[in-house]
């Protein structure tokens, strides 16, 4: 484990007067410094206690017989990078496979907000990704979930977060601040927990994560900023960023899997010459195939610089300007004495070859290899054993009687390669009784698995095009995570329900009663012990039988796991009925 | 009082969401963005609880019957500006009198270090100082002064700071962290006391004041920094102020009234290019006649604009960086929602004129006048009485007896603007077994004042030029703040010392036994109640009356107070004897 500052300060001082060995010496590198912002040659650097003692000309003095010596030969020593903002479960990893995937890319620093464990397993689920957390090798802060459920009254989550239970947590080591406001209509009203929560987090002397996804640039933008938010990542927009930052914002751009909003706000910086230092890089959400496949942190900067970006600001926005941000600007986000001695070597700055990766003074990765252990928490029993179904599901639970031979029923209609969907209307037919999906429309359940309530709230939605005997169910269904099951076959959507609840939670396809694929999930039905590279093939395993079975959606998997999101329009589903989220209230299935 | 923001939010969020009325409303001013570094005209800006609640285009629905508007026609609102490092002693001033001096000149935040003080009074000094400090109308944060005394062995205060002081301070309101670690010696050789209070001021999340004033940039500065300072205001080339923001600390350049630091650092900015977010401006020590003629802060900026910075990095130097630097980013340092309301109104954002001021949202100064109180402590008796003699000093106090016709003495001698003085020697002739200075030598005692000991030491220097039966005395006398008196005639010393006793402390100038010019320091015989304009008469009629016994010293005044400093070499005088400071050790008077 690390030592604090207070605890290795007497080590750095004897160190970096050459009166004592260091632990680690880079010699001979050009030091990328994000303070002055320029690239200094000749420069070696001092480690003890898993932190930079001396950084100047000559450590020298500090190489004594155990001192382990790298020899930079005059490539560029920067900072480890920093993912400002994300969520780890994206990539269906716990934070040990996430760190373990995202080492060799040079990523030494994670504030990650475990949002979806928290919908789940509540406050002890945040303790759980925080534990793990704080084991691993490289530093990974959690920043404590604001909003579950995201939509109060219209869906149960595994276990609600409390005010109580945010002020509570501001006391944990390794919370670093409150996890993104996304009820930004409850700050902008005046929401009394919102506005409590926030206000702990910054009683605590910690940073409050915002969230305003809005183009809304009037009055309910000012009163969210009023409320205290830090931060947002959600803009997609030069003028959108540059409203957040004039108001005193840090503006978190991001590069995730799906998302690209560096290149069309990076013109603040590029275009318009403002000051870069509350302009954050962050990915918000990388699936495990981006890790395994096209890099992390490394990505974000290299794509910054692509985009037109000086390097070194570039470099700054995901090292210096990320620590200042979270108050840790003394603490890590540059090679500068009592800093986490978080080093990335690379010969070439623009191209941003990931050479060598020390982080807290250990070399952890090199030339895209990792060199520790990412050690896993021994997950209990009440987060490997999350879906809890009640009983045994069979084809009768997706049953949806109605009377006469046609009935006009609301349609969740999915809406390529966005995130709202469509409330649309169909008439379909009543046979024996029961109401059929057909054509383009397929039935959709939303699956209680938290309490073993056994309740299932039946649906109907349209743009999979599966066909055939097809079911596709899934755990991960923001942002309660009950189970989604999209099908066109009752018994084959029970058989996959089913197999979920066996293996712990995942993903699954099934055709014609028999699995076609699954990335088993087992831990809050979210993550997979497995590492990156496994739970990236499999994945992409399952894309593959979901296009097998009909489906010609980008991103399919996707759209699959958020029609659930009750925050986000037009119509979804929950644990409690349709929502028509135009309106935030549940409706009639049948018009 | 000031309403803490978490107390404040939910009014603000109101206020910014145009649901309920501001206490004051700015109309149509050129916002003067430090966040994005940029003007943006056409803005309002609404005020709440003291607090920014909404900066945008129309306050207008936040307008209420009993909101305060002012027309800001078109003028530049910029950030109030901040100190960030100084020592309101210097003025004579106590923190009342300070603000009161300053707010006409923009200054809303000062972080002081009461050094002298503390040197007086030990840790309730401090907290009177801090006391004073927390009821002003602008904001005032106290740095616990980390060396007291300066050079423990070599002299007595009136009281010594513990590292278990500092500790127990840090959890004291209005401390914001640890003043200037000026023991550099200390700290690089990894002095334990030192390395504590600092470790327990990063401890409590605060910040450690540097102060490295040695142009040695090799090891002792690499194992300096390793200690854990943050800043440093002693740097007075490019070379050293760029050293400092290499390696992760703020490098704060002073303009104070005998400091000229910026010039020849900013350089860094104008012509190399660095990032401009880690400089930072301050004044570090102010005379009263500065306040009163010249300026402030605005005095700061307006000069380094000359050096040819641009006005708005300039700004952010006073204002945004200072705020980051003490990590009261979200708390002040630039107009934005949630900022305690510091605004300065201008027409010229390089000329400057301060024509109107804004504190924690109440109108303060208008065309430079002060609009407010600045409330005064009542200071206890310990405070006001603290020249403590011991006993009415007559001129046998002074005499040095001698054998023999002639002695071989040590003489400090004072060189023009300079503070280090030479350790010279001469030979003085003995009449009636006692030496007598003669020529361009006085005598120089240091008189005990803070425990009624009686001590009284005596010595020699040369370089004042007095010309017949003068002397001077003072209580302000760096660091520990005995009595310093030199003159030319023993009763004309024990007259002015005797006179210091009687008013509590100050300077006087008497000649032929009549008191020529005093500046009454009642306050720890370091502060004067009176406000800066008298102050500042009082400290001009000194220097006329040392001019008119035969000085011919530029800075007589600040020569003479300097005369005690035993950490600057070569030759001082302590209250346990001449010091050399070249050796750290007391010496002989006679060779």
């Amino acid at each position: 484990m690390l030592k604090a500052w207070i605890e290795a300060q007497p080590r750095l001082v004897e160190v970096a007067a050459g009166r004592a060995p260091a632990d680690l010496v880079i010699r001979g590198g050009q030091w990328v410094n994000v303070h002055t912002r320029e690239v200094i040659p000749g420069i070696d650097v001092a480690v003890a206690d898993g932190r930079v003692a001396y950084v100047g000309p000559d450590a020298g003095p500090s190489i004594g017989p155990q001192t382990q010596v790298i020899e930079a030969k005059g490539r560029y020593m920067l900072p480890g990078l920093i993912d400002a903002h994300m969520h780890v479960e994206s990539g269906m990893l716990t934070p040990a496979g996430f760190a373990a995937a995202v080492i060799p890319h040079g990523t030494t620093t994670i504030f990650h907000d475990p949002h979806e464990v928290a919908n789940v397993l509540g406050l002890d689920g945040v303790r759980l990704m925080r534990d793990e957390s704080l084991i691993q090798p490289i530093s990974m802060f959690t920043q404590m979930p604001s909003c579950a459920p995201s939509a109060p009254g219209l869906e149960t989550t595994g276990a609600p977060i409390s005010a109580g239970e945010v002020a509570q947590a501001m006391g944990w080591d390794g919370i670093i601040g409150l996890g993104e406001m996304m009820n930004f209509p409850g700050v902008a009203a005046g929401d009394e927990q919102m506005l409590a929560e926030i206000a702990a987090t910054r009683a605590a002397g910690k940073t409050v994560g915002g969230h305003y996804a809005s183009p809304d640039l009037g009055r309910p933008f000012h009163a969210y900023v009023a409320g205290g938010a830090a931060d947002d990542h959600e803009t997609t927009s030069e003028a959108q960023g540059i409203a957040r930052v004039r108001q005193g914002m840090g503006c978190m751009m991001r590069l995730g899997s799906a998302w690209y909003d560096v290149e069309t706000q990076i013109t603040a910086i590029t275009e318009r010459g403002l000051d870069p230092r509350f302009f954050i890089l962050c990915t918000d959400d990388s699936h495990s195939g981006t890790l395994v496949h096209d890099g992390h942190m490394n990505r974000v900067v290299r794509h910054a610089i692509a985009c037109g970006c000086d390097p070194l600001i570039a470099i700054q926005m995901a090292t210096i300007n990320s620590a200042s941000h979270f108050g840790l600007e003394r603490e890590l986000g540059s090679i500068t004495p009592g800093r986490r001695a978080d080093v990335i070597l690379t010969s070439d700055l623009t191209a941003l070859p990931i050479e060598l990766v020390i982080a807290q003074g250990q070399v952890v990765a090199e030339a895209g290899r990792r060199l520790v252990d990412c050690p896993r928490l021994d997950w209990p029993d009440s987060a490997r054993n999350s879906v809890h179904l009640g009983n045994v599901l069979t084809g009768a639970d997706f049953e949806l009687p109605a009377k006469g031979d046609q009935v006009r029923v609301r349609v969740i209609g999915v809406v390529e390669n966005q995130a709202p969907t469509r409330a649309l209307e169909a008439d379909l037919p009543v046979r024996d009784g029961l109401i059929e999906a057909e054509g383009e429309i397929c039935q959709i359940a939303l699956v209680e698995r938290h309490r073993g309530a056994g309740g299932v709230v039946n649906g109907f939605v349209s743009g999979f095009g599966y066909r055939g005997r097809v079911a596709v169910a899934s755990t991960v269904a923001h942002d309660s995570h009950h189970m989604i099951v999209v099908g066109t076959d009752r018994e084959t959507m029970a058989a996959a329900a089913n197999h979920l609840g066996a293996v712990g939670g995942g993903v699954t396809v099934f055709r014609d009663g028999a699995e076609l694929a699954t990335v088993a999930l087992p831990i809050a039905g979210l993550m997979s012990d497995q590492p990156a590279e496994e739970v990236a093939e499999a994945a992409q395993a399952i894309v593959q039988a979901m296009q097998d079975c009909g489906c010609t959606l980008n991103n399919a998997y996707m759209q699959h796991s958020l029609l659930a999101l009750v925050v986000i329009p037009e119509l979804r589903i929950s644990d409690l009925g349709i929502v028509d989220v135009r309106e935030f209230r549940i409706v009639d299935l049948i018009v």
